[in-house]
């Protein structure tokens, strides 16, 4: 065996046992009892540990050593790149600091979910001090082992060689027409009749059964997955047996409807990563930028479009038995695309979730360096909003401790949304040039050109090149904000 | 660290890999699409593979001596004799064989489940004779390596310290009165009115909900456990976490309400085990004869006898909105109670069980040795089951075809059905002594005393001592037939 192949042996394994704890992990969200949890920790606490002693073994890095002289086929060699990159996280944190960043982390999120459901940031930011402390110690000790700033290391977790002065100019360049563009959409929507909402009693059974038609209409195969409710939704497993959820309210159907859809690209992302590269580095997705571009391809940009309101109007009418006032495609259009500053990330339409992103992105920097005192984070927060979308916070339960990412440690995550909503318009861009009766297809529910150019053009890619080789490749450009500023032109502002 | 502190810190990660495990299986049998099974039983083999790197290490040999030189208290001492025998197990077989017989029973459980549907020997022997020629090396290397009789060594994989000497004794004493027991209460019940069958339709949902409710008022607490459905009824999962499942028709309630009460019995076993002990050897469950015991003390002992059917009955009426005719205590009482000679195992009431298993016994010793070519099987079981039930046979499908043991290798487990049942009868009868009024307590719906009971005599004590000496200490006497014929005598033969 050569060297590779004793890596590839060696990360077949590392990646088996990924799948066992992403079963596990979907296991925890969807089935598991609460008395399990304790149990469940110590399971993926011991999984992880041993991952941690394969990846930690000098053998490893010896071989990634001699591997590098051989004569290696460029998925080989993307492949060893990407056990380096995955080596090299590992290696990096001194085993004390990711027990001491485990334990933080989970008194911290345990504490968060009580601080905010009562408001009270006081009680949150002890627990909150200490993850924040650690995660400088790893931002620190990254950045030493990648040779390159602490928080580009921490973004290279998520979406593998971003940088923050990338980042700058990405962000910078949405700054420049979003605020606008915003008070536009706001106007032309007010000068419009007001969508009714198709407000209703909506049968869980008859939402469920809707939410598998249209999984099955764009592709996804239920012998290869399942969908289930969970409290957020989200896409688990692996490629050959994607766990997806979603979940459901009685009062209103959309919401279950376009998470399954927002989950179904996730799960159609991992269901077409390369069959041959299985377990191994090189087969996973590219990243989170591209992962939610999968997400937000399906949600956003086609299944708020008017080709599909077209298509799935007479579904959503057959499944829960209504007709007219709020149910034409007309109305359900306007209701799926209004626009409206509020307070919640996860609530935001695509006009406003940027401005959201870019808050918490210039707000973690500020953490992080130090130059934001935690105290003050409550008061910067409603600086931002009030800023970046005139709006007021009334508390921080709503206001800087809505999310679970920084309790959780996730510094460099919240941007890979914003990346994946850019990525997203330039992929669906790319692909009405290649497919050019798209809407035509779209409208008659037939999705299967549009998913075999995303399988060829990105699923299939898997992590064999970079973000900015796939995109370009794929639409001609790296990442830019370019196609979203034009989409979002288009939808919400009168072209 | 001792010697000892350092084995119980490596067979703690070999039980929560174990944990994680049992999880996966339950998946596996429940959520699982077909198509994730290929990656599913990579992850199986990779955590066991693990599981098995860490028990041959030669370490593990060197630390289990240097312990057994150390004062160790009773439990400690057990928990010793227990790695030394997993330990014993695991290096018994080379590798190889190990990974050949893995392959060979997968191939032959995959043939055996088309053979069986088109009653097919002649395709299922090729791959048996391989399944049975790799048992033979297993089974002359487990003997070599617990210097005990090859057979011995496969029984003692699922109940230790089991021999083929004492099954001889214990299945002889059965061979003596069962044939004239069962003649007897076939005339008894021939002289009685034959029950009424309880038919009808029970919707599922009814009969999930009288499940549930059976479940906690035999103490079983849905926050550290789950029931759900699968093609054959298991108990699953963790003892923190402990994953049952049962099966529904909608004709006929009385078979899923007693799959789940046979389930319940293994369930309040792990859950019942010493949380002390969680991921050590010496707190797991003592062995499958105990294991079956608990099952088959609710389904049979309990749940079949008047104290419990008088307690069920209003359940089941309000469960299904049905009264009368079948639906009395004593209709039910006597259609829960039926004899009848038949040619499946699972199938079987607790008369003519005995003998399907004593037959299986028989032939597996036969079919080990070489006495009994596979050729002549089919004859050896019609042969037996016209000897022990009169029973004939018409084809392989519901004859030697049945179960799935052989074909997965599982030779000495059959074994195990009728040592539980026997020592079902001897423990229950023991807690009747014990509790005086149980059979009013039982009436009214009132299990705490009686698991209370076996908490503390049977689950509470995990692995620390041997099925005997556990059965002695509860019952007074080591695993017997006595108290099986006493209690088939009461039941079905008029005492």
């Amino acid at each position: 065996m050569t060297a590779y192949d004793q890596l590839q042996a060696r990360f077949h394994r590392i990646g088996v046992i990924d799948g066992a704890l992403s079963m596990l992990g979907w296991d925890e969200a969807v089935m598991m009892p609460d008395g399990g949890s304790e149990t469940r920790a110590e399971q993926v606490a011991t999984l992880r540990q041993i991952q941690h002693e394969m990846l930690t073994d000098p053998a490893v890095a010896d071989l990634i050593g001699a591997a590098g002289g051989l004569d290696l086929d460029p998925w080989q060699a993307a492949n060893l790149h990407e056990m380096e990159r995955r080596r090299r996280h590992a290696t990096a944190l001194p085993a004390d600091l990711v027990g001491a960043l485990a334990r933080a982390t989970a008194r911290c999120e345990m504490v968060w979910r009580t601080a905010r459901k009562n408001d009270d940031f006081a009680t949150f930011k002890a627990p909150f001090a200490t993850v924040l402390e650690l995660s400088r110690e790893a931002q620190a000790a990254k950045g030493a082992a990648f040779g390159i700033d602490g928080y580009d290391a921490l973004l290279d977790q998520y979406e593998p060689g971003m940088t923050a002065e990338r980042l700058d100019g990405l962000f910078g360049e949405l700054a420049q027409f979003l605020p606008d563009l915003l008070d536009r959409a706001m106007a032309l929507q007010d000068e419009r009749p007001a969508p009714l909402p198709p407000s209703g009693h909506f049968p869980i059974e008859a939402q469920r059964d809707l939410s598998v038609r249209l999984m099955r209409a764009l592709g996804f195969d239920f012998d290869h997955g399942r969908l289930d409710v969970s409290h957020h939704p989200f896409t688990g497993g692996i490629p050959d047996d994607v766990r997806l959820t979603t979940r459901y309210r009685e009062d209103e159907f959309a919401q279950a409807m376009m998470a399954t859809l927002h989950e179904t690209g996730h799960a159609l992302y991992e269901r077409g990563l390369p069959a041959a590269w299985r377990h191994q580095p090189v087969g996973e997705a590219r990243g989170m930028a591209l992962h939610e571009s999968q997400s937000l391809l399906v949600e956003m940009q086609l299944a708020r479009g008017p080709a599909f309101i077209g298509f799935v109007t007479p579904l959503v009418r057959e499944a829960f038995k209504v007709e007219g006032g709020p149910f034409t495609a007309d109305n359900l259009g306007r209701w799926l695309t209004r626009v409206s500053p509020g307070l919640i990330r996860v609530e935001a339409d695509e006009v406003c979730y940027p401005a959201h992103v870019m808050l918490r992105y210039r707000l973690e920097q500020a953490l992080l360096s130090g130059d934001l005192p935690i105290d003050d984070l409550p008061a910067a927060w409603a600086d931002g909003m009030m800023t970046l979308l005139g709006v007021e916070v009334p508390d921080d339960r709503d206001g800087c401790l809505q999310d679970i990412h920084w309790p959780g440690g996730a510094f460099g995550y919240f941007p890979t949304y914003t990346l994946g909503a850019m990525a997203a318009a330039q992929l669906f861009q790319a692909a009405r040039t290649a497919i050019p009766d798209l809407d035509d297809r779209v409208g008659r529910g037939d999705f299967a050109p549009l998913f075999a150019w995303l399988g060829a053009n990105v699923h299939g890619r898997a992590a064999s090149a970079t973000t900015d080789e796939i995109l370009t490749q794929a639409t001609g450009a790296p990442l830019s904000a370019d196609a979203f500023r034009r989409h979002l032109e288009a939808r919400y502002a009168g072209g």
